[in-house]
């Protein structure tokens, strides 16, 4: 690649790489996934189980794109029947660690957005 | 509300109140506007050029949404021309701060995500 061409990652900017892995780890379910795997290995039927509303079409792609990206580690073991684990990488860990922070952040602060959306409604 | 109806805040579980929140923090736009708030208080045509690739309906959308969460304040000058401006509240800041990071360190790890995807694909 030409020097030209190496651009600084600049998430601001629509068609820069670091726009979609933003993306990734802060979709819908990629934050779900990324902060469960914090407690350990997980097997995709314990995924489901644990973030609840995924479909199973969206889990496999979700973790299909956390692992292309380094973040999720996958681990099909050669046994009958087939059995596989996912896990956070060590990169994954530093997002997870992240997001998960995120996740308790709002459950804390539940209150004060219902105050706020009160506070709103009563204004219109 | 009944004892009986007050539920601990769950992001995990699809109906909580909670998870909606997040997903508003964590949205494709939400994320953006959030940390580019971090910066100081902005009029919205200020906003739109800064985040790339919003669209005006999307930005309008996501800056009523965290305005009603209670994570940003629109302030409407009563001047002619009208002029609003866009700032973080003091609950917005803390959420900002956080996604804020999340943004840099996708940014400073995406080697580490380019030498992840290219191990990816070498093994499909």
């Amino acid at each position: 690649m030409a020097v030209s061409e190496v651009q600084t990652p600049n998430v601001y900017l629509a068609d820069c790489p670091s726009r979609a892995v933003l993306e990734h780890v802060t979709s819908r379910w990629g934050v779900l996934v990324l902060a469960e795997l914090r407690s350990g290995s997980h097997r995709f039927s314990e995924l489901r189980r644990a973030v609840g509303g995924v479909s199973e079409k969206m889990l496999a792609q979700t973790l299909q794109t956390l692992e292309r990206d380094g973040f999720v580690h996958r681990d099909a073991k050669p046994v009958i029947p087939p059995r596989v684990d996912y896990s956070l990488t060590p990169l994954g860990r530093e997002v997870a660690d992240q997001v998960w922070t995120l996740t308790r952040w709002v459950e804390a602060k539940m209150d004060d957005v219902f105050g706020a959306r009160e506070s709103y409604d009563s204004r219109r």
